[in-house]
């Protein structure tokens, strides 16, 4: 693993830090590749300290890169304990990645005369470049998410029901190696298919629903995410029409990708597409979000955002249009932006009908 | 579903509290029902409010209770929102209970004049009593767990891997309806099992492994916590002295748990017992922790706490004995808490044994 700590702290100059809190577990997983730490202090210069809970001390040691490991004892509380290291620093300036309100008030207490500001930029900065380590592990994601997707076309028929479609993809995909989903699987079908994040319930799929399986993988914590839509038997018209323009509105979209691309802009690509077909006000969502250790992250893709795509993002595309009583269609892939094009990660590729 | 916003309420009387922002999402579906909602406001007197974004507006429209939904269009921020309103209703002093420091920091600026306080306490009086309702879901999640060691039972031997046991069991689960496991599913054999959070790799077990099992379902957004230890062959006495040790342990503190005990001292009862068999240091976590809607809650049961146990509090009941370089043990339920007694949830009996 590259040292990132060593990359976070290139970065505290321009903002002249002297010492960085990491209080997100995410983020201190990112670090350190060890998830189960309580809270990691980077000073500037000295070494770094991952504070650890007697539970996982032992695992920490073995598994935790780039830092010293710290034991915090029964009757030790953690804020007390990093305050007293940082203040040994003489620290004019700490960042930290995020807090709760009362923490944040009682370690700007304990830290008075110190500047203690909210610096979650310089990690987000990182995290949304994805070194090739991390693209190894969400590749093997999305491929897992791929064979999940074989298995949900021969097991989604009328009469299943929902959570049993679930059920047999993420056995599948754990028998393959993954860790568990990326996020709750979402099996909507009928006109439950009109809620974007309709869950999974005991209801049967019937002949004429649409459905909408939402899913992904985990592998050594990296996530993918990919939505395909069914039809059970022949689609009418209306279904038909709206698969093929949100078909073509992810694909358009996914051409247009690639760095230097505005985010809104790409999102205007497949918005632009579903309002020319009149669906534009059931598109209720952005065209996307950045994915990796966690399965919404920065950039975002939608009208309001700021993001410029960057090399070596990796997003999701998921045009969708969602029509209350009638149904839903989304679909979604996970894709990595590269300097000229972008490439798809998750591939599976399926037919809207299933007879 | 009992209306739980109006049992908050009434302890806004003794803080002197006129208003409270709900930020954290399990928190949200507690009052409202409701997994999706971006904040929830309660004022005193006034109508509830739920803020959504447009991907779960319908849903929200259609599911979430005691509370009306209020649509967040695509410019809208939503702490500009929520501060509106609150100024509307010209409180004295606002209760919140938990929002990151930047969030914090921006809402305590936009309700200048408007005392703003952390009061998440407020929130945990209420969600560690467990009410009917999340008994009978908790129930469920917990017999849906005793379902899955059944299987854990048939499946763990000599030459799987720890993640094909998990694979099994959380497929069985998921079958008879769990919505999905409540925690990555630990399987940590061998020396890994001395890890109290050893997730679960593709290692073989062995002839002669301890193996810790560490699982539960989610019912209905309802978690359940058990671990179950084996012995691959006959144990060697080392193992069968610390097994036994454990068993008792669990056993006696079990046996101490009712309203109005001290949770540090059902903690002190398990670590005695440990302590007087030579193992104390190996002890290296509290005896559990409450569970329901997140795995993780109130109470504390560990040597430091300072909660007392009432009846309709759900804990767990997991002592340990953890040695690096020879392996675990671990044992653990999911407890009700009662007047005069305590009743476990999780009922899986199995012998240390598996050959």
């Amino acid at each position: 693993m590259k040292n990132r700590i060593q990359a976070l702290k290139k970065s505290f100059e321009a903002d002249e830090i002297d010492c960085f809190i990491v209080a997100n577990e995410t983020n201190m997983l990112y670090f350190t590749d060890f998830l189960g730490g309580t809270m990691l202090l980077a000073p500037k210069t000295d070494e770094n300290v991952l504070f650890v809970h007697g539970t996982n001390y032992e695992a920490a040691k073995a598994e935790a890169k780039n830092c010293r490991v710290r034991l915090l004892k029964r009757k030790e509380d953690v804020l007390s304990k990093v305050a007293e290291e940082i203040k040994n620093l003489n620290p004019k300036h700490a960042g930290f990645d995020a807090l709760e309100a009362s923490l944040y008030l009682k370690m700007k207490n304990a830290l008075k005369g110190i500047r203690l500001e909210s610096k979650d930029k310089l990690v987000w900065e990182l995290r949304r470049i994805k070194d090739q380590t991390e693209l190894g592990k969400m590749r093997k994601a999305a491929q897992l998410t791929d064979e999940g997707v074989k298995v949900a076309v021969e097991t989604i028929k009328s009469g299943i029901r929902e959570y049993e479609v679930a059920a047999e993809i993420e056995y599948a995909m754990r028998r393959l190696g993954s860790e568990g989903v990326a996020f709750d699987t979402i099996v909507a079908s009928g006109v439950r298919s009109a809620f974007p994040h309709g869950g999974c319930t005991d209801r049967k799929i019937q002949k004429g629903d649409l459905v909408v399986l939402d899913m992904g993988a985990r592998y050594q914590n990296y996530r993918s995410d990919l939505t395909r839509t069914f039809v059970i038997g022949k689609p009418t018209s209306k279904q038909g029409k709206i698969y093929e323009t949100v078909k073509e509105a992810q694909e358009k979209a996914f051409q247009s990708i690639h760095e230097g691309v505005k985010a809104k802009d790409a999102d205007g690509v497949a918005r632009k597409l579903i309002e020319k077909e009149g669906y534009g006000k059931y598109f209720v969502h952005g065209l996307g979000h950045g994915i990796g250790l966690e399965t919404h992250e920065q950039p975002t893709l939608g009208p309001e955002s700021k993001d410029v795509l960057k090399a070596e993002n990796v997003v999701t595309d998921e045009p969708g249009i969602y029509i209350i009583d009638f149904g839903g269609v989304r679909i979604e892939d996970t894709v990595l932006v590269q300097k000229e094009t972008a490439e798809r990660l998750t591939k599976a590729t399926c037919n809207f009908e299933i007879h």
